[in-house]
Protein backbone atom coordinates (compact mmCIF):
# COMPACT_ATOMS: atom_id res chain seq x y z
CA UNK A 1 0.00 0.00 0.00
CA UNK A 2 0.94 3.42 -0.30
CA UNK A 3 1.91 6.46 1.47
CA UNK A 4 -0.61 8.08 -0.51
CA UNK A 5 -4.13 8.17 -1.58
CA UNK A 6 -5.68 10.44 -3.98
CA UNK A 7 -9.98 10.71 -4.07
CA UNK A 8 -10.15 11.24 -7.52
CA UNK A 9 -12.92 10.64 -10.57
CA UNK A 10 -11.08 10.29 -13.92
CA UNK A 11 -12.71 13.05 -15.30
CA UNK A 12 -12.72 15.81 -12.97
CA UNK A 13 -9.55 18.12 -14.03
CA UNK A 14 -8.67 19.02 -10.59
CA UNK A 15 -7.89 15.06 -9.78
CA UNK A 16 -6.17 15.23 -13.27
CA UNK A 17 -3.85 17.56 -12.02
CA UNK A 18 -2.45 16.03 -9.47
CA UNK A 19 -2.11 12.69 -10.94
CA UNK A 20 -0.01 14.64 -13.34
CA UNK A 21 2.21 15.93 -10.58
CA UNK A 22 2.50 12.53 -8.47
CA UNK A 23 3.33 11.15 -11.69
CA UNK A 24 6.32 13.59 -12.80
CA UNK A 25 7.71 13.45 -8.93
CA UNK A 26 7.16 9.63 -9.48
CA UNK A 27 5.52 9.25 -6.60
CA UNK A 28 3.66 5.97 -5.79
CA UNK A 29 -0.05 6.31 -4.95
CA UNK A 30 -2.91 4.53 -4.31
CA UNK A 31 -6.58 6.12 -6.37
CA UNK A 32 -9.98 5.49 -4.42
CA UNK A 33 -12.48 7.01 -6.48
CA UNK A 34 -15.41 9.14 -5.45
CA UNK A 35 -18.06 9.13 -8.61
CA UNK A 36 -19.31 12.75 -8.84
CA UNK A 37 -21.77 10.89 -12.10
CA UNK A 38 -23.38 9.11 -9.15
CA UNK A 39 -23.07 11.75 -6.49
CA UNK A 40 -20.55 10.15 -3.98
CA UNK A 41 -19.11 13.54 -3.10
CA UNK A 42 -21.99 14.63 -1.35
CA UNK A 43 -22.30 11.37 0.80
CA UNK A 44 -21.73 11.87 4.82
CA UNK A 45 -18.71 9.61 4.32
CA UNK A 46 -16.79 11.84 1.72
CA UNK A 47 -17.42 15.30 3.50
CA UNK A 48 -15.49 14.08 6.78
CA UNK A 49 -12.52 13.33 4.70
CA UNK A 50 -13.67 16.53 2.23
CA UNK A 51 -16.12 19.45 4.13
CA UNK A 52 -16.66 21.04 0.51
CA UNK A 53 -17.22 17.79 -0.98
CA UNK A 54 -14.99 18.64 -3.79
CA UNK A 55 -12.79 15.91 -5.71
CA UNK A 56 -9.36 15.45 -5.13
CA UNK A 57 -8.27 14.82 -1.46
CA UNK A 58 -5.31 13.62 -0.61
CA UNK A 59 -4.60 11.19 2.36
CA UNK A 60 -1.07 11.25 4.04
CA UNK A 61 0.78 10.26 6.57
CA UNK A 62 0.48 13.72 8.19
CA UNK A 63 -3.79 13.76 7.81
CA UNK A 64 -6.17 15.00 4.99
CA UNK A 65 -5.63 17.59 2.54
CA UNK A 66 -8.35 19.60 -0.05
CA UNK A 67 -7.85 21.66 -2.81
CA UNK A 68 -5.46 20.58 -6.15
CA UNK A 69 -2.96 23.81 -5.88
CA UNK A 70 -2.62 23.00 -2.42
CA UNK A 71 -1.67 19.41 -2.86
CA UNK A 72 0.76 20.76 -5.94
CA UNK A 73 2.53 23.24 -3.39
CA UNK A 74 2.51 20.53 -0.59
CA UNK A 75 4.27 17.80 -3.28
CA UNK A 76 6.88 20.35 -4.63
CA UNK A 77 7.50 21.31 -0.58
CA UNK A 78 7.78 17.50 0.38
CA UNK A 79 9.50 16.00 -2.76
CA UNK A 80 11.69 18.80 -4.25
CA UNK A 81 13.21 16.76 -7.12
CA UNK A 82 12.24 17.15 -10.00
CA UNK A 83 10.50 20.50 -9.48
CA UNK A 84 6.95 21.61 -10.74
CA UNK A 85 7.92 25.38 -9.73
CA UNK A 86 11.47 25.70 -11.57
CA UNK A 87 13.52 29.27 -11.68
CA UNK A 88 13.70 32.46 -9.80
CA UNK A 89 11.03 33.51 -7.68
CA UNK A 90 10.24 35.97 -10.46
CA UNK A 91 10.36 32.48 -12.96
CA UNK A 92 7.43 30.81 -10.31
CA UNK A 93 5.47 33.84 -9.88
CA UNK A 94 4.90 33.99 -13.36
CA UNK A 95 4.53 29.91 -13.32
CA UNK A 96 1.84 30.54 -11.33
CA UNK A 97 0.00 33.22 -12.44
CA UNK A 98 -0.81 30.96 -15.41
CA UNK A 99 -1.64 28.16 -13.17
CA UNK A 100 -4.16 30.53 -11.27
CA UNK A 101 -5.66 32.42 -14.78
CA UNK A 102 -6.77 28.55 -15.33
CA UNK A 103 -8.04 27.45 -11.55
CA UNK A 104 -9.73 30.18 -10.03
CA UNK A 105 -10.84 32.28 -13.67
CA UNK A 106 -11.47 29.75 -16.25
CA UNK A 107 -12.00 26.28 -13.78
CA UNK A 108 -14.20 27.12 -11.13
CA UNK A 109 -17.03 28.87 -13.27
CA UNK A 110 -16.82 25.49 -16.04
CA UNK A 111 -17.43 22.47 -13.25
CA UNK A 112 -20.01 20.44 -12.75
CA UNK A 113 -21.70 22.09 -10.00
CA UNK A 114 -21.61 25.46 -11.78
CA UNK A 115 -22.90 23.93 -14.41
CA UNK A 116 -25.67 22.40 -12.41
CA UNK A 117 -26.63 25.46 -10.45
CA UNK A 118 -27.53 27.69 -13.95
CA UNK A 119 -29.20 24.41 -15.48
CA UNK A 120 -31.47 23.28 -12.30
CA UNK A 121 -32.06 27.28 -10.95
CA UNK A 122 -32.29 29.47 -14.05
CA UNK A 123 -33.70 26.70 -16.04
CA UNK A 124 -31.73 27.70 -18.77
CA UNK A 125 -31.16 26.21 -22.06
CA UNK A 126 -28.56 23.38 -23.17
CA UNK A 127 -27.21 26.39 -25.92
CA UNK A 128 -26.91 28.85 -23.18
CA UNK A 129 -25.04 26.60 -20.92
CA UNK A 130 -22.50 25.87 -23.79
CA UNK A 131 -22.33 29.27 -24.44
CA UNK A 132 -21.56 30.06 -20.35
CA UNK A 133 -18.88 27.44 -20.73
CA UNK A 134 -17.37 28.60 -23.84
CA UNK A 135 -17.36 32.29 -22.64
CA UNK A 136 -15.34 31.61 -19.67
CA UNK A 137 -12.88 29.58 -21.23
CA UNK A 138 -12.31 31.25 -24.94
CA UNK A 139 -11.69 34.51 -22.28
CA UNK A 140 -9.50 32.59 -20.41
CA UNK A 141 -7.54 30.99 -22.86
CA UNK A 142 -7.33 34.32 -24.91
CA UNK A 143 -5.36 35.84 -22.02
CA UNK A 144 -3.20 32.77 -21.71
CA UNK A 145 -2.40 32.43 -24.99
CA UNK A 146 -0.83 36.35 -25.35
CA UNK A 147 1.52 34.95 -22.56
CA UNK A 148 2.93 32.43 -23.97
CA UNK A 149 6.05 31.99 -25.76
CA UNK A 150 7.78 29.66 -28.16
CA UNK A 151 9.04 27.42 -25.12
CA UNK A 152 7.83 23.44 -25.46
CA UNK A 153 5.92 23.83 -21.98
CA UNK A 154 4.49 27.10 -20.74
CA UNK A 155 6.85 29.76 -20.10
CA UNK A 156 9.80 27.00 -19.40
CA UNK A 157 11.45 23.95 -21.49
CA UNK A 158 10.81 21.84 -18.32
CA UNK A 159 7.08 21.14 -17.25
CA UNK A 160 5.72 23.04 -14.29
CA UNK A 161 2.71 24.00 -12.48
CA UNK A 162 1.52 25.88 -15.30
CA UNK A 163 1.43 22.94 -17.65
CA UNK A 164 -0.21 20.77 -15.04
CA UNK A 165 -3.20 22.96 -14.44
CA UNK A 166 -3.22 23.79 -18.74
CA UNK A 167 -3.55 19.94 -20.06
CA UNK A 168 -6.81 18.96 -17.66
CA UNK A 169 -8.16 22.20 -18.91
CA UNK A 170 -7.43 21.63 -22.77
CA UNK A 171 -8.84 18.01 -22.14
CA UNK A 172 -11.70 19.87 -20.71
CA UNK A 173 -12.19 22.13 -23.94
CA UNK A 174 -11.95 19.86 -26.21
CA UNK A 175 -14.53 17.15 -24.43
CA UNK A 176 -16.98 20.53 -24.89
CA UNK A 177 -16.35 20.34 -28.28
CA UNK A 178 -14.03 24.51 -27.83
CA UNK A 179 -12.75 25.43 -31.42
CA UNK A 180 -9.11 25.40 -30.06
CA UNK A 181 -7.80 27.44 -33.72
CA UNK A 182 -7.51 30.51 -32.03
CA UNK A 183 -4.87 29.31 -29.93
CA UNK A 184 -2.08 27.57 -31.29
CA UNK A 185 0.33 27.78 -28.76
CA UNK A 186 -2.32 26.31 -25.57
CA UNK A 187 -2.28 23.48 -28.29
CA UNK A 188 0.89 22.49 -29.42
CA UNK A 189 1.71 22.93 -25.66
CA UNK A 190 -1.03 20.46 -25.40
CA UNK A 191 0.11 17.93 -27.88
CA UNK A 192 3.89 18.05 -26.47
CA UNK A 193 2.85 17.38 -22.57
CA UNK A 194 0.77 14.31 -24.56
CA UNK A 195 3.87 12.01 -25.95
CA UNK A 196 5.12 11.98 -22.71
CA UNK A 197 4.18 9.18 -20.50
CA UNK A 198 3.84 11.26 -16.61
CA UNK A 199 1.20 12.86 -18.41
CA UNK A 200 -0.20 10.10 -20.68
CA UNK A 201 -0.75 7.73 -17.85
CA UNK A 202 -2.50 10.42 -15.58
CA UNK A 203 -5.55 11.24 -18.48
CA UNK A 204 -9.01 10.44 -17.74
CA UNK A 205 -8.78 7.45 -20.14
CA UNK A 206 -6.15 5.64 -18.75
CA UNK A 207 -8.05 5.85 -14.99
CA UNK A 208 -9.47 2.78 -13.49
CA UNK A 209 -13.39 4.06 -13.55
CA UNK A 210 -12.92 5.71 -16.71
CA UNK A 211 -15.70 4.36 -18.42
CA UNK B 1 8.50 56.75 -5.64
CA UNK B 2 8.04 53.28 -4.88
CA UNK B 3 9.86 50.06 -6.60
CA UNK B 4 6.18 48.23 -6.58
CA UNK B 5 2.96 50.08 -8.24
CA UNK B 6 -0.33 48.00 -7.26
CA UNK B 7 -2.91 48.33 -9.79
CA UNK B 8 -5.78 48.76 -8.02
CA UNK B 9 -9.83 49.21 -7.25
CA UNK B 10 -10.58 49.94 -3.38
CA UNK B 11 -13.86 47.40 -3.82
CA UNK B 12 -11.71 44.75 -5.34
CA UNK B 13 -11.38 41.71 -3.21
CA UNK B 14 -8.60 40.54 -4.47
CA UNK B 15 -6.45 44.01 -4.73
CA UNK B 16 -7.36 44.31 -1.06
CA UNK B 17 -5.53 40.86 -0.21
CA UNK B 18 -3.09 42.06 -1.96
CA UNK B 19 -2.77 45.45 -0.49
CA UNK B 20 -3.07 43.30 3.17
CA UNK B 21 0.47 41.43 2.25
CA UNK B 22 2.40 44.69 1.15
CA UNK B 23 1.03 46.20 4.94
CA UNK B 24 1.84 43.33 6.77
CA UNK B 25 5.55 43.24 5.08
CA UNK B 26 5.84 46.38 5.56
CA UNK B 27 6.61 47.08 2.27
CA UNK B 28 6.10 50.50 0.79
CA UNK B 29 3.74 50.67 -2.87
CA UNK B 30 2.26 52.98 -5.12
CA UNK B 31 -1.15 52.54 -6.30
CA UNK B 32 -2.51 53.16 -9.79
CA UNK B 33 -6.53 53.29 -9.61
CA UNK B 34 -8.30 51.19 -12.22
CA UNK B 35 -11.98 52.04 -11.65
CA UNK B 36 -14.23 48.77 -12.60
CA UNK B 37 -17.36 50.80 -12.13
CA UNK B 38 -16.36 52.90 -15.05
CA UNK B 39 -14.73 49.97 -17.26
CA UNK B 40 -11.06 51.30 -16.71
CA UNK B 41 -10.30 47.64 -16.88
CA UNK B 42 -11.37 47.31 -20.71
CA UNK B 43 -9.10 49.59 -22.18
CA UNK B 44 -6.20 49.00 -23.87
CA UNK B 45 -3.97 50.54 -21.92
CA UNK B 46 -4.95 48.33 -19.01
CA UNK B 47 -5.33 45.29 -21.43
CA UNK B 48 -1.41 45.81 -22.49
CA UNK B 49 -0.45 45.70 -18.28
CA UNK B 50 -2.97 42.61 -17.65
CA UNK B 51 -4.31 40.56 -20.57
CA UNK B 52 -7.27 39.22 -18.35
CA UNK B 53 -8.04 42.62 -17.83
CA UNK B 54 -8.88 42.01 -14.41
CA UNK B 55 -7.38 43.98 -11.07
CA UNK B 56 -4.82 43.60 -9.45
CA UNK B 57 -1.50 43.73 -11.32
CA UNK B 58 1.52 44.47 -9.73
CA UNK B 59 4.51 46.58 -11.41
CA UNK B 60 7.90 45.52 -10.04
CA UNK B 61 11.54 46.14 -10.93
CA UNK B 62 11.25 42.79 -12.50
CA UNK B 63 8.31 43.22 -14.71
CA UNK B 64 4.26 42.91 -14.34
CA UNK B 65 2.44 40.25 -12.58
CA UNK B 66 -0.95 39.16 -12.35
CA UNK B 67 -3.23 36.96 -10.22
CA UNK B 68 -3.17 38.36 -6.63
CA UNK B 69 -2.18 34.72 -5.15
CA UNK B 70 0.74 34.84 -7.47
CA UNK B 71 1.90 38.07 -5.84
CA UNK B 72 1.47 36.91 -2.44
CA UNK B 73 3.31 33.94 -3.03
CA UNK B 74 5.72 36.36 -5.22
CA UNK B 75 6.02 39.09 -1.89
CA UNK B 76 6.60 35.77 0.57
CA UNK B 77 9.60 34.34 -1.40
CA UNK B 78 11.37 37.92 -2.21
CA UNK B 79 10.82 39.32 1.46
CA UNK B 80 10.27 36.59 3.58
CA UNK B 81 10.00 38.29 6.62
CA UNK B 82 7.49 38.38 7.95
CA UNK B 83 6.45 35.13 6.61
CA UNK B 84 2.69 35.09 6.12
CA UNK B 85 2.97 30.96 5.01
CA UNK B 86 3.97 30.17 8.29
CA UNK B 87 4.64 27.04 9.76
CA UNK B 88 6.05 23.38 8.32
CA UNK B 89 5.38 22.13 5.18
CA UNK B 90 2.47 20.29 6.03
CA UNK B 91 0.78 23.72 8.16
CA UNK B 92 1.66 25.95 4.78
CA UNK B 93 -0.62 23.59 2.53
CA UNK B 94 -3.40 23.31 4.95
CA UNK B 95 -3.48 27.26 4.97
CA UNK B 96 -2.57 27.38 1.16
CA UNK B 97 -6.31 24.59 1.01
CA UNK B 98 -8.34 27.86 3.10
CA UNK B 99 -6.82 30.53 1.05
CA UNK B 100 -7.88 28.87 -2.15
CA UNK B 101 -11.03 27.60 -1.16
CA UNK B 102 -11.81 31.23 -0.82
CA UNK B 103 -10.28 32.20 -4.28
CA UNK B 104 -11.09 29.22 -6.21
CA UNK B 105 -14.33 28.05 -4.83
CA UNK B 106 -16.36 31.48 -4.26
CA UNK B 107 -14.65 34.86 -5.33
CA UNK B 108 -14.71 33.78 -8.76
CA UNK B 109 -18.44 32.79 -8.52
CA UNK B 110 -19.61 35.86 -7.37
CA UNK B 111 -17.07 38.76 -8.77
CA UNK B 112 -18.32 41.84 -10.58
CA UNK B 113 -17.80 39.91 -14.31
CA UNK B 114 -19.34 36.48 -13.19
CA UNK B 115 -22.56 38.74 -11.59
CA UNK B 116 -22.41 40.73 -14.56
CA UNK B 117 -22.92 37.84 -17.37
CA UNK B 118 -25.77 36.20 -15.02
CA UNK B 119 -27.66 39.58 -15.20
CA UNK B 120 -26.93 40.89 -19.02
CA UNK B 121 -27.00 37.13 -20.74
CA UNK B 122 -29.79 34.67 -18.88
CA UNK B 123 -31.61 38.33 -18.08
CA UNK B 124 -31.74 37.46 -14.58
CA UNK B 125 -34.12 38.83 -11.67
CA UNK B 126 -31.71 40.65 -8.92
CA UNK B 127 -33.53 38.27 -6.48
CA UNK B 128 -32.19 35.42 -8.52
CA UNK B 129 -28.63 37.06 -8.66
CA UNK B 130 -28.57 37.36 -4.51
CA UNK B 131 -29.52 33.72 -4.20
CA UNK B 132 -26.30 32.41 -7.01
CA UNK B 133 -23.89 35.18 -4.76
CA UNK B 134 -25.46 33.96 -1.45
CA UNK B 135 -25.28 29.97 -2.06
CA UNK B 136 -21.67 30.38 -3.42
CA UNK B 137 -20.59 32.30 -0.52
CA UNK B 138 -22.78 30.16 2.08
CA UNK B 139 -21.39 26.22 1.01
CA UNK B 140 -18.05 27.91 0.90
CA UNK B 141 -18.30 29.39 4.70
CA UNK B 142 -19.79 25.77 5.96
CA UNK B 143 -16.79 23.94 4.94
CA UNK B 144 -14.36 26.63 6.06
CA UNK B 145 -16.28 27.00 9.18
CA UNK B 146 -16.13 23.43 10.09
CA UNK B 147 -11.96 23.61 9.68
CA UNK B 148 -11.21 26.41 11.21
CA UNK B 149 -9.97 26.00 15.42
CA UNK B 150 -9.87 28.79 18.38
CA UNK B 151 -6.74 30.32 17.21
CA UNK B 152 -6.88 34.08 17.12
CA UNK B 153 -6.49 33.59 13.34
CA UNK B 154 -6.84 31.06 10.46
CA UNK B 155 -5.04 27.61 11.76
CA UNK B 156 -2.14 29.72 13.23
CA UNK B 157 -1.22 32.33 15.76
CA UNK B 158 -0.62 34.69 13.40
CA UNK B 159 -1.79 35.99 10.28
CA UNK B 160 -1.44 34.21 7.32
CA UNK B 161 -2.08 33.92 3.31
CA UNK B 162 -5.81 32.31 4.46
CA UNK B 163 -6.69 35.56 6.65
CA UNK B 164 -5.28 37.08 3.63
CA UNK B 165 -8.22 35.84 1.35
CA UNK B 166 -10.77 35.63 4.25
CA UNK B 167 -10.68 39.20 5.11
CA UNK B 168 -11.62 40.98 2.02
CA UNK B 169 -14.22 37.79 1.37
CA UNK B 170 -15.93 38.68 4.82
CA UNK B 171 -15.87 42.68 3.80
CA UNK B 172 -17.47 41.82 0.54
CA UNK B 173 -20.40 39.12 2.22
CA UNK B 174 -21.12 41.98 4.59
CA UNK B 175 -21.91 44.55 1.71
CA UNK B 176 -24.45 41.91 0.51
CA UNK B 177 -25.70 41.78 3.28
CA UNK B 178 -25.21 38.32 4.47
CA UNK B 179 -26.55 37.06 7.46
CA UNK B 180 -22.72 35.66 9.46
CA UNK B 181 -24.38 34.42 12.24
CA UNK B 182 -23.80 31.17 11.24
CA UNK B 183 -20.24 31.53 11.09
CA UNK B 184 -18.99 32.82 14.78
CA UNK B 185 -15.34 31.35 13.62
CA UNK B 186 -15.06 33.27 10.72
CA UNK B 187 -16.52 36.61 12.44
CA UNK B 188 -14.08 36.50 15.14
CA UNK B 189 -11.08 36.09 12.96
CA UNK B 190 -13.12 38.96 11.08
CA UNK B 191 -13.29 41.12 13.56
CA UNK B 192 -10.06 40.84 15.47
CA UNK B 193 -7.97 41.00 12.29
CA UNK B 194 -10.16 44.61 11.97
CA UNK B 195 -8.12 45.69 14.86
CA UNK B 196 -4.35 45.41 13.44
CA UNK B 197 -3.41 48.40 11.55
CA UNK B 198 -2.32 46.75 8.07
CA UNK B 199 -5.40 45.31 7.73
CA UNK B 200 -7.42 48.79 8.39
CA UNK B 201 -5.40 50.46 6.23
CA UNK B 202 -5.66 47.87 3.21
CA UNK B 203 -9.53 47.98 3.64
CA UNK B 204 -11.78 49.44 0.83
CA UNK B 205 -12.74 52.70 2.84
CA UNK B 206 -9.39 53.81 3.52
CA UNK B 207 -8.21 53.84 -0.38
CA UNK B 208 -7.80 56.77 -2.16
CA UNK B 209 -10.46 55.60 -4.72
CA UNK B 210 -12.93 55.34 -1.81
CA UNK B 211 -16.47 57.05 -2.51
Amino acid sequence: MSELTLYSYYRSSAAYRVRIALNLKGIDFDQSIINLKKGDQHSSYYQNINPQGLVPSLETDQGLLTQSLAMLEWLEDTYPKPTILPGTPWQKAKLRSLAYQICCDIHPLNNLRALKYLQDEFDISDNAKSKWYQYWLVTGFKALESELNEQPFCYSDQPSIADICLIPQVFNALRFNTDMSSFPKISRIYHHCNTIAEFKAAAPGNQPDAL
